[in-house]
């Protein structure tokens, strides 16, 4: 299929206005935007999947019984306090949907609600409440990069993406923002990905094909190993590109979830690069391996080990602990049938073979790991089945990050 | 039950000398031993246990091998390379044994051999047969304190204890040496440790001693969530002490599992206080738990998790992270059950109640996590077991100490 990036982020597909300004939930700085919109012209399609930790944010449990109908109009979300393990917590997500829903003009039950900061400390809902006027005022078919800002927390870097291709000779397009810095273990979603979509899909094939892409995406990127409370991934479809609708696992849904899988891996890849403190995006690409599951275990088990990590961060080749995060992975496999090797744009070594090192140029591995993109390429010798995740380094700027996040 | 803590550490049982030299392992400096012997005046009853890492050093298949009988006589281990993932592993390792056994003029399939250091480089082997002869000249009664020295790799203590207590009126010690600061998650001993007894006891019953004193005490610290390819726990018993062997869970049984029991969390501790960077140790109480095995799994998820981790070092008591790792430890709980505390030798404070956060004196709380030993105190509302877990903080000087472990 063909696929082009294209502008416009989470309002490239028609039909989705959206607009992120401050409001005060985040007090240290008003330049932060903390308050994100986006709105649909009309009603969507929707799916959304979550965190599965078992303390879960309360914006997640008013989000999933608003899209228990598979249908919704628009997104509100806040940084700067994840209104998790907070007092009235549900209640104060469903006052963010009234207010929202009283300024637009749409039912508060069509609305998904997010969050995402400090855990534990009760949202300063008023100030929400009082912004949303101004917050609607501001929606624009160019608002992307608003909303995109105001879901940030420790991130960096902005993630925006939109892609459009074609189905039955009609132009769809797929736009998204993401956040997502630490705490990112994701087993479901990043901690908040939004996504819209002019193709008409219905609501049980949207969900399949989140879920599907979520999994090749999200789900294999890990920046700390601790899985949020507050994970939550949502797609919209408008619908507004007029093809026949989806409603069926049939050619159309399959160049969608394409799209779809591409798009979330892309974001994904972006949330581990700019994990806290990262200097590197590390891709582990393990093959050769029994079943996908095994190969995911291995590579999952690889760019989360703290030793990987920090060896990384030292551009220092210690393939060791790439085999000793294999070996405790809980995947079984034969420990003499690996060969490891490291790549990125200044080359690739291989560092061992059939489990065994090999005497190699350290000078030349040591530039290798100095490139921001960094391969760790695994082949074992179990069966065909492969599978990349992405993670990065572990570095000082890290645990300074998260020595004191709360101040 | 009576114990005193006593002096002498894996030499405090009769019939124990022990010796630690610098051979030559560690290249980089000669004022560090690298290998240490410890040889049982008579035949002892032995057991062991071993990493579950599928990776596995080459030492573990040995001494497994020379196990099978439950006997053995000395132990030899050397610290600088961990020979695993290495060529020529299991011929090198058993090169240390006959090196012993022929200076000794023992059975080379009585000894106990380990390493521990770099995976994937070739042991120097020829380096530990020539010192050898040195090694056993130097054995001594007083030696536990020269073969603990020579077992350290990045350890910044050493860690040696020693028991006595009674056993139908004979006097019974167990002693020990430990070694471990990273790659620790154990399951299944810490990176090395040694004990020896003078308590008559068969192999059956000192091997399933052995197993349940590593449950609740080595396996349930962690230092950085890697487990090693490397980790071994042996126990030799000399019988010398004058006890009726114990051949069944008898009252002499429940004695000495109890001794041995305390002597393993104190060194499991020891092993997390002087975790790689560790500027804290973390216990981590789990109460009100449905089964031991849900304390422990909560327990291990908190002192494991980086975030939480990173705000001990920052001293900040940021109980939210707490509530995620137990939501994402795979273990079922109701999250408005939950109370949080701190507590350290500066006071205790009450952050989290019924999964809600209360307002706490902030300056306080940081006072108390000022301290060098803190504990995370947890009541969960599910029934009455409980367990505590041990770990440490996550430091710049972890970051700095394996960015670039190798040279």
């Amino acid at each position: 299929m063909n696929l082009k990036y294209i502008k416009g982020g989470v309002c490239a597909a028609s039909g989705f206005r959206a607009s992120g300004i401050h409001v005060g939930v985040k007090t240290n700085n008003v330049d932060k935007k903390d308050l994100a919109l986006i709105v649909a012209d009309c009603a969507c399609a929707a799916a959304a999947v979550y965190t599965k930790n078992v303390v879960k944010a309360a914006p997640l449990y008013v989000t999933k019984e608003n899209l228990k109908n598979g249908r919704a109009r628009a997104i509100i979300a806040n940084s700067g306090n994840a209104n998790a393990c907070a007092p009235k917590g549900e209640e104060n997500a469903r006052k963010m949907c009234i207010a929202v829903s009283q300024e637009l003009g749409i039912c508060a039950d069509d609305i998904v609600v997010a969050s995402t900061g400090v855990i534990g400390q009760m949202l300063p809902v008023e100030v929400i409440e009082n912004g949303t006027k101004q917050l609607v005022s501001k929606l624009s078919y160019d608002g992307s990069d608003d909303a995109a800002l105001a879901i940030m927390t420790t991130d960096l870097t902005k993630k925006e993406l939109a892609v459009e291709f074609e189905i039955e000779g009609k132009t769809v397009r797929i736009g998204a923002i993401a956040k997502g810095s630490g705490m990112i273990h994701p087993n479901m979603g990043t901690m908040l990905g939004f996504l819209t979509t002019d193709c008409a899909i219905n609501p049980e094939m949207i969900q399949k094909a989140l879920v599907a892409a979520t999994n090749m995406s999200f789900n294999r990127v890990s920046v700390d190993g601790d899985s949020s409370t507050n994970d939550t991934l949502a797609l919209l479809a408008s619908g507004l590109s007029g093809n026949a609708e989806i409603t069926q696992q049939n050619k159309a849904y399959e160049i969608f979830s394409e799209a779809l899988n591409t798009i979330c891996i892309e974001l994904a890849k972006m949330v581990a690069a700019d994990g806290e403190g990262a200097t590197h995006l590390i891709t582990c690409v393990v093959s050769g391996a029994g079943s996908e599951a095994d190969a995911e275990g291995l590579s999952k088990s690889v760019i989360s080990s703290s030793l990987v990590k920090a060896a990384m961060f030292g551009a220092d080749a210690n393939w060791g602990r790439v085999l000793c995060a294999m070996g405790y992975s809980g995947v079984e496999f034969d420990p003499n049938g690996v060969d490891v090797a490291f790549s990125s744009s200044a080359g690739r070594i291989v560092v061992c073979e059939n489990g065994r090192g090999l005497l190699f140029d350290e000078e030349l591995a040591k530039k290798i790991l100095t490139e921001h993109e960094i391969t760790i390429d695994i082949k074992i010798n179990e069966g065909n089945a492969s599978c990349t995740c992405w993670g990065c380094d572990l570095t000082y700027d890290y645990v300074r990050i998260n020595g004191d996040y709360r101040s």
